[in-house]
């Protein structure tokens, strides 16, 4: 019963083994090894992407503040959804990496928002205000911060707002292969073919230990990135380890399985306990995470019965044994289905 | 014959072991499980100091960087050698973290200092001088950039004149282990015990895979820390494949072994080589790196062999057989005897 | 017809002469002259502030970046209005002062917000969150960017929020005189006495040439301000010619006699328009600014006649006679009576 | 006798009648009226530069680093003198305004340098190393500062260093008058006809209150420069006052006169001192300013009798009379004729 977080879960077999595979003798260091090449061309190849420049992170704040920086000017404004991670969950670090740009949330949801509501935001700044922000680039997170999609149509209008205010489109996708899992398209169906020019790819939710990649699909817009990286000490000396990640990682689809069996389990889960009474989901869940408002007193048997999840809206303690308190449920490819039946099973039988 | 960075060496079995212990179930991320809990507390015992500050990070500079940016205002100036890693490899990393600080280089070597330089360096500042750079802190590189140490008594020295112009003491430790074995003495002597204030304790270069510690000894210097440390995309949510690492490397002096091994190996690649004709130690080797001048033709001659190491000065390509060149020789544990056996006798047999 | 912005008027005559008066001799540089530490001791005096640090700066935007510099870390953020001249008025000067802290709007009004809304958007970050924002000062606009103030009860209880979060209130005053003429109270009033810790506080747009004071009330706060100002390169060298307006400004209260002036011309304007046909105010005018709603043909026929004003919102070129287009007017004391007797003529005479 | 600095003299009655004169009526705020826009012109006509773009700021550091900016990015290093102003008295504003760039200093003597040792300083960074400082513009001050002049031929030469190395070439020439008047020649000879990019063209140190022109020759170099100023908090709203004292600066070449003024009056106090027993000019004097080594007892004849100055090394309390200590002589042109004489006399008539 451990819906904590994908962050929170084991390394995948298949990786680690890759990792131990790699523990052989003395290679270059900060990138020049065969293994890193290698690595970089296996991302270009399931992106379609021959000429795309890639970079190897061991974060996804590094992937998403290397690419931002890379991409905004210290007076522009990013663009991004009110519950961006980049905007709410990074310590700003965008702020740090782009020397003190900002961040301008877009549209009424918060989790994501459409290409009129973006218009609407990059149209109250003047391009020849000098006191306003400038337009900097915009960035969509897919999965987003609740859980739910973009289809690719919305990225694609959205794209065309981008193309039309001549901004970058960047994609914060920590969770790309849930997404791309679910939409049942493939790495380029998702980025630059409707129109993204930069991901930020991620792996380490998703079986790996901690690697993500920065995507870069026009070189040009690449030109700084590995000076930004050293001058963010980002850059690993033995950067054969995080290759072989990479490298497992997109080796017959691993990436894909792993992801659509995390959103089959997260799918289980919200079969479980769909229709208990008083449990309402806060968003459609279309990957692996979801966000549902429950009981106070389905929370206290869930958590006395040793689940693990975070609750971000209310308090476990309170009088109340009604009161609705938001959990957040999040399922990586290595949550067990008898947990998932346990949980249901609990939050099914729990009474006031 | 693989002499060019102890950054290209293999993981070490125990410690790759670890990690692979870790890699077990779901645990919580970013820091919050008991693994790390455990690997700090082992950087304090050994460090015999319990009241320390420990964070993990991935890589040298990120543990310099983020040290030096906790103890350095945008207006102060660091002090530190004229060939401080932190000075000339970080590419900036340094000014980064600290919002545009500044770097003195002191004293007339280029991998060390003395007190006596210190002193006169610092006193070149006025802190009544508004446009001159303030007084920030100093940081010693153990090993030196050049494979040379510092005794005790000199750090004791310099962290004399640093209490007296009330600066904090940084010690650079990449190579902690590797001064520490060729001293004879323990973290606590080479580092509190003596005046320093921080130590970057490296791993990475002496048979980790990725991982460093910021050991802040006054916990009150490093109360912002963990904020600059996620602002600066250094925290890692997979955290126990860090802490593994750290806690293999400081079980039962495994840390003090591979770095003996590692000074043990450089010692006799030194023997192999002293002596010959043209061959001429540019500093006395100290620990696991050294720097010689050897006749273009003893290069080549070693070069043709498959020896693989780093010219520092001179060029391969050159018609005098007999000019000297400046080769960089590294020792990590994992170098063979045989080649080091091999090595000696090319350079010995070589001829113009 | 002159009622762009109070930033286009001219010096007044006793400043103006004030500086003649300092052109004499030579005198040390860089604020160490006499005149300097009068003008300081001044500011102290009206503010009844004998402790106050206070610094003398060109501009309200480096008044209000190097303050909120000083009180800011980069991780934190700043809660101010949504229309906060910091916000939207200063190309990211306040990010790039406090080398990347965010600014949080708050509250529905776009010129200001009460209490509660800033003990909502300030509980909305925890403090024990490292990914989020830290809390950072709280800025208020006095007179706000639409004309409107602050009642003095009102900045009372947002600094009993401040000190309840434990944050600093820092006061945007760049039209501080024109504030305190129209609440008739004293700066001591409207600043400390009921709980702001730093004032920029202007003189600029009431009749100097270029000087803005920033007042901290606790020195504590300031020791580092002079560095921060030496770095950003706004020490001036000659600074007796700042001094020397605003000692002018302070003398016999020609700051508020000035701003009284300022309020007075704005509240003629308001009372020449108010009751036409089609006018409507979208801000109650407080002191010399107002923002007001007229008929398309109306900004056409005072724009035919020679007006000199601003349209915020709409645009003067359009089909419909009877569209609403925002205007922006602002006195200052030099604004002439002939002219605003005109403006309500021709306002009145206006006919689609 | 006072001495002590350019900065400490007053505003020239020309260039004070003409901000007297612009004070009249509404004008438009922020550089967009009529007397900035002649003043820039100006600028360019004395430049004979028709396509440079020009910003006026109220101070050098201000010009110096808002230039270094936009030339800068992060990673690189500026190549300057050992104690080029913008090096050791700016408080770390260069690195401010570039996001933490590097000054690397070149050459041997403290106040210049010539095209050997720069290209020597610039050929010690590979473009390849990622981890070294890249290769950032170079900066020369004209008059340096220790009051030495390059000749027209050592600019030259300097730049095509330049150009072999593709940056660009910075002047600070916050006595670039002075530089101007001694060599006999015009600002485009000694600015970009010798190669120079852009120049901080200083005039507050010759008779104006404070404004600079940054001139940057090639458009393309400054379409930043502006955001830069304005989240600088660099620009004034009230502009005119800036211009006008360009404006009467620049009008029948006051420029060139109060320099060559300042300069013969420099040579005045140099001819008075010359030859006296200890005493020894430790640069050849070439403008305004002069550095002088004199035994302490002269010195202290010279403050006793109320003479104004700085001493640079050495401490005026002390028991050896004859010890010599470094003395700075700074002219401008309002300095007195009498107070040279009366210095030459005192420095002559003094005894141990």
């Amino acid at each position: 019963m451990k819906f904590a977080s994908d962050n929170n879960g084991p390394v995948h077999p298949k990786i680690m083994e890759a990792i131990v595979r790699a523990n052989e003798g003395h290679v270059p260091a900060y990138g020049n090894d065969a293994l890193t090449a290698a690595a970089k061309d296996k991302v270009r190849e399931v992106f379609e992407a021959p000429e795309a420049s890639v970079f190897f992170l061991p974060t996804g704040t590094a992937a998403n503040s290397l690419i931002l920086g890379s991409l905004t000017k210290p007076w522009e404004t990013i663009f991004c959804a009110n519950f961006a991670h980049i905007h709410v969950d990074e310590c700003h670090a965008p702020e740090a990496f782009t020397n003190g740009a900002k961040l301008t949330p877009v549209g009424k949801r918060i989790d994501k928002f459409n290409s009129e509501e973006l218009e609407s935001a990059i149209s109250a700044f003047s391009p020849e205000n000098m006191q306003q922000s400038a337009h900097g680039p915009v960035s969509v997170t897919q999965v987003t911060e609740r859980g739910t999609l973009y289809t690719l149509e919305e990225i694609r209008a959205i794209a065309q707002v981008c193309r039309n205010a001549r901004v970058p489109l960047h994609m914060d996708g920590a969770r790309f292969a849930n997404a791309a899992a679910a939409l049942g398209c493939t790495a380029a169906e998702m980025s630059w073919k409707v129109g993204v020019d930069a991901v930020s790819f991620g792996a380490t939710k998703n079986g790996a230990m901690a690697v993500e990649a920065a995507v870069i699909f026009d070189p040009v817009l690449a030109v700084e990135f590995r000076r930004r990286q050293q001058r963010a000490a980002l850059v690993f000396s033995k950067s054969r380890y995080l290759a072989a990640q990479m490298e497992a990682y997109l080796t017959d689809g691993l990436w894909l399985e792993l992801a659509g069996e995390a959103n089959r389990l997260a799918a289980l889960l919200e079969d479980g306990i769909e229709g208990i009474d008083g449990v309402k989901f806060a968003f459609k869940r279309e990957a692996n995470m979801m966000f549902v408002w429950m009981p106070r007193f389905v929370h206290r048997a869930l958590m006395e019965a040793g689940a693990y999840y975070y609750i971000e809206a209310g308090e476990l303690e309170g009088d109340d044994p009604h009161e609705p308190l938001l959990g957040r449920f999040v399922c990586d490819w290595s949550v067990e289905e008898a947990g998932i039946a346990r949980f249901a099973e609990v939050a099914q039988a729990a009474r006031p």
